[in-house]
């Protein structure tokens, strides 16, 4: 391990321990990082310590964790985020870095960063990676792996953390680190995260016939593998991102809509334009293999 | 190899040898049987011949190898079945059997059966497999294996053609082997197949910002996976389907509008609902791991 900004003796701590602050967990100790965690969930802490996945757990967050961290990764629910922020920013010192793993950044990130004046410096990240299963029991660094890492700085942010978080996603392992602004971010997630849940809920609540998963073929096993969706944070996501997705949602609504028109009409060139486009469009999306 | 109703003797043609044919072929051939191929397409009949695929193959069809076939598998598209059938029907024996592959049926089994009169049977089937590249080099009998197959037989076809075809599924090693009619076929692939592939296109068409395939997740790569799509063949499936498939565009549109609708007016609870209603639906779907 040889990072500039984050050098081996830099503590970790994580709060909220479930899929993503476990992943990064585990990902921070393989570095050799000194790694603690508060969940409410005992189970979670209790199981991170038996897999040695964290160094110290707690279930209640304390001033002592707090300050002996230099990075606090926060790895929960927005608005638990900003609740957590009022209660203990008093605890966090002056030079500790914080981030976060949050979905949605333009109503999340102002809000933080004036709770938090010039205690501390806040730079959102998000890192774009998942699994459909959640828990700390379910984490793995791998997921990172050939994954996207976006910073997400605002104009408060300093050119110090804006690196620090960009080194955050390579020891992380992610495949390209990405900057961009809150408002950018918001409308790119609107369109390649949200309305892609928004369209697989909305096909599985089309036809409800038990016997179709007797027929099925992949393709729909792919599109709707994101169906099942947990709706506490997903609709959460959604609302705080409101403006974005409905802009998002109209479009695609328009083109659906124009589809249907075509079949209607039996327009078979105008199909074919659009699968060509469709084609030619999805190319880039090729997973890379090296 | 032990099949009561396909002998080790019988032999196969199979016209057209790209991805699917190509597949049957490996599939067939590493059972025991002969099978035979035509295609158009010098390259796919040589690369066949060489990998050994099939045990003949030409590029033209011919009354001998039509005569000798005791079941014929045709793997084109629609129009090309209907076009063969007209020029070469008197070729066929009357007991052979024909089975295809094509993804529709209404439009298609009554005016085969119809052309066909009383000279030979045809069965109709549908494998519910494929890939996203297309060609007889592509084809790999493994496609088969935990895939779906359907029978879909009418009133004019005898009880012992809809054993054999079952036994041809059994025989590819598809993992669950059903029978429907062609409109209960046709409603469920428009909602399985064709609605999928409208999506995904759709989707695509709904931006084209080039710098979003650095920041995509799994998510969006999974649900656009088959919008990398074959013009020419689903536009063509679209429209021979087009009364079902509109049906069901309609029952998304109207689904996806509601979500929409939602999120406008930030009915939380109604999201949410949605969304278990999508995950409940969606556990049906999970692949078999045996």
């Amino acid at each position: 391990m040889n990072y500039e900004k984050i050098p081996e003796s830099t503590r970790f701590l994580i709060i909220g321990l479930g899929l993503m602050g476990g992943s990064y967990a585990r990902a921070l100790k393989k570095q050799g990082y000194t790694v603690e965690a508060i969940d409410k969930n005992i189970d979670a802490i209790e199981y991170a310590l038996d897999k040695d996945i964290i160094d110290v757990g707690s279930t209640v967050t304390t001033e002592e964790a707090v300050k002996r961290a230099d990075i606090i990764v926060f790895a929960l629910y927005p608005h638990v985020f900003l609740e957590w922020l009022e209660k203990y920013r008093d605890f966090i010192r002056k030079d500790t870095l914080i981030t976060d793993v949050t979905g949605v950044k333009t109503v999340i990130v102002h809000d933080v960063q004036e709770k938090l004046g010039n205690k501390a410096e806040f730079i959102a990240a998000h890192p774009m990676a998942g699994r459909e299963v959640g828990g700390v029991h379910n984490s793995n660094e791998a997921i990172f792996k050939g994954a996207n890492y976006i910073v997400v700085p605002t104009e408060k942010n300093t050119e110090h953390a804006i690196e620090v978080c960009c080194e955050l996603g390579e020891i992380l392992d992610f495949r390209k680190i990405s900057v961009l602004s809150p408002e950018e971010h918001d409308t790119m997630i609107a369109f390649l995260s949200q309305l892609t849940h928004a369209i697989a809920v909305a096909l599985m609540c089309t036809n409800g016939d038990p016997k179709l998963c007797d027929y099925t073929g992949d393709s729909f096993r792919d599109l709707t593998r994101i169906a099942n969706i947990n709706d506490v944070m997903w609709s959460e996501l959604f609302l705080l991102n409101k403006d974005a997705l409905l802009e998002q949602t109209d479009a695609f609504i328009e083109q659906i809509t124009k589809m249907r028109d075509m079949i209607a009409s039996g327009d078979r060139e105008g199909i074919r334009d659009m699968m060509k486009t469709s084609t030619e469009r999805r190319k880039r999306f090729n997973k890379p293999t090296s």
